[in-house]
């Protein structure tokens, strides 16, 4: 382990992070600058001026996405700081890179006022064709990203929601195939009310599952809690009523699907074994699982799935975000809609010929996985 | 000449800009996913929230430049907005890469106030080792400067101040040799007192010149002038005095240098007549010189630089700020002083051996330019 954390520090070390700036165009004399740089570029300017569209044709802004965090909610860590989330966003730009050819640049917000968050993105937005959003906690993430999509005329994305979102429904489609259980049907507890429990709770009702409760630390979220922020609130209100004060354990009996993005340890196998026939069991919390996988085995479990590469389906945002922005900077599309969300979640889950317990989501090295959710991008725009 | 604006823009559009994103690390299986990405990072991200300077060595924000407009005066265009800044600084970026192997990135900021300008740039600040700016209208370009400098801990230059004075100054010590005048004793006119004029004259203060005199289109710059800005009018006092209303016409006479950061076609024959013995002129303005070196050749001007590549002794900013950035970057030094201006300028002069009236600064692609440049930051740093 000691060795493997040096040999990850010493990559990272050799160029300054994993990331370089390249030129796409040659400066080695006159003829070369004067076409690069000026005089040439002032006819570029002029016509940008003239038509400010034409800046995504004839300049960088035109394919850049930016990676952005405030650091106040990185991995499993906390908040350590917008600087501390660097590494997680320029890890996340070299995917788009890697995966999907898309141009990204990895960017710390210092933690400023949520209005402050947003005017200082907008004020920079002309540099970039998207927003992706990372590693920030909620609620804040949330009035970041409605204000953000509200004075902006390019995509906003937050990974932490509509990214985990999409992929837990991509394999909640398949896992139902497999159980043999109407996707619809099915009763969800979702357990954690951050980001990424509000962001799925939300797509899920979005597609028509009515029979969701979402649980955190102090139980079951409730609208009437002055604990919770007012999107817990507003959502909880949409949900089936539960009794304030009701536990996890209370809850989760005869239910088809856990939903953990939480902590580790959370579920016990006892609350597994109280759950409807042919349980569903997502522990996504990284890097331990809400449960292990070998207990919640012994305890009866249909399907497994976590958010690590260790077990068999790996419900990971990787399935998502390359893809999804490859698609977004082809179509123009300005909005990730629940609709969007949607499509994407069921071309992730139509790459799983043949699901089975073992395999309801793709892997992050499969074949046509940027490529397929990006058509899905492509087919969603032309279907409008 | 249509031809070449064609050959232009499709250069510009055939990759959105000039530039790019590349990866350092590939991504190609689960090893490298947990090196480059999660669970790697979280070592760095940790080491990052408890020695927050390490996000230099392990992030890319200890090695990218921001080369930053908003568009509010390109080139000799005018105030054509943020988005039509962006191909310049791109196209400067491109040079940071090419000629010095510096990571820039361009960036357009809103013409917001002042004051949010400075915010918004310090907010995003900790994603960079540095800042450049570029293409600001004078005197919003001083504040920001100042403001920026004051807040943040990295290096912040504006390449139409600084990097001016810096190739203006390096001519003048080789112009001065050449014809066998001191350099403190010249006279020397400025033409336009806009960031470039202020900035220059402010340098050529610190080196010693004391007979500088200060003009714009309304004549000499006064101190009590109630058309002048703030910055102006406290260089103007510190300047011999001059009665208001005098003309360029009345200050250039038995001046030895006459230095035209404004527009084409300012300086007449019968003014470089009027001037002292071995006049220097330095018709920058761009594209079109303050007076044709053909008509000041013929008024008998001793020594001839603009702006442009098309005649001899072209004055250009690619001559200081590659080399300036890479020796920053390499000094960890966090302030742009005169004293340091004051030594590029003289690295520049040193890489031509042997002045001539047609050659007192080197060419773009003279060898040894950026190494230079940037040794004389390191030899600066050294000697503090």
């Amino acid at each position: 382990m000691a060795n493997s954390q040096d040999e990850v520090l010493q990559l990272h070390a050799t160029h300054h992070g994993v990331l370089s700036i390249q030129r796409e165009l040659p400066v080695t004399n006159k003829t070369e600058l004067g076409q690069a740089y000026t005089p040439g570029v002032a006819v570029i300017s002029k016509m940008i001026e003239k038509y400010p569209e034409m800046k995504n044709r004839y300049t960088m802004s035109g394919k850049l996405v930016a990676v952005i965090t405030d650091g106040s909610a990185v991995l499993g860590l906390g908040n350590i700081g917008p600087a501390g989330g660097l590494p997680v966003v320029e890890g996340k730009s070299l995917l788009y890179k890697d995966l999907a050819g898309v141009d990204a640049i990895p960017m710390a917000v210092d933690q400023v006022p949520v209005d402050e968050v947003v005017t200082t993105i907008k004020n920079i937005s002309k540099t970039f064709a998207g927003i992706h959003l990372d590693d920030i906690a909620a609620p804040r993430c949330f009035e970041i990203e409605e204000k953000l999509s509200n004075v902006l005329d390019i995509p906003v994305y937050h990974d932490d929601q509509e990214g985990t979102a999409i992929v837990v429904l991509a394999g909640l489609i398949n896992a139902a195939k497999v159980v043999g259980k109407k996707l619809t049907d099915l009763k969800i507890v979702i357990n954690g009310a951050g980001a990424s429990g509000i962001a799925t709770a939300r797509l899920l009702q979005a597609v028509g599952i009515k029979e969701l409760t979402l649980v955190d630390i102090h139980g079951v979220v409730t609208a009437d809690d002055q604990r919770y922020n007012r999107f817990q609130c507003q959502l909880a209100a949409q949900l089936p009523a539960h009794d304030q004060g009701a536990t996890l354990s209370d809850v989760i009996k005869n239910q088809d699907v856990f939903i953990g993005l939480s902590d580790a340890n959370v579920l016990s196998a006892t609350q597994v074994k109280s759950m409807a026939v042919k349980p569903i069991v997502f522990a996504l919390a990284n890097p331990k699982p809400e449960i292990d996988p070998a207990v919640a085995q012994q305890a009866g479990v249909a399907i497994m799935a976590t958010g690590s590469s260790q077990y068999p389906n790996q419900v990971n945002n990787i399935l998502a975000f390359p893809g999804l922005y490859k698609g977004l900077l082809a179509t123009h599309l300005k909005r990730v809609t629940y609709d969007l969300e949607a499509a994407l979640a069921r071309g992730i889950a139509s790459l799983v010929k043949q699901p089975r317990p073992d395999k309801i989501v793709p892997g992050v090295f499969d074949d046509g996985v940027v490529a397929t959710v990006s058509q899905a991008v492509v087919d969603f725009e032309k279907e409008r």
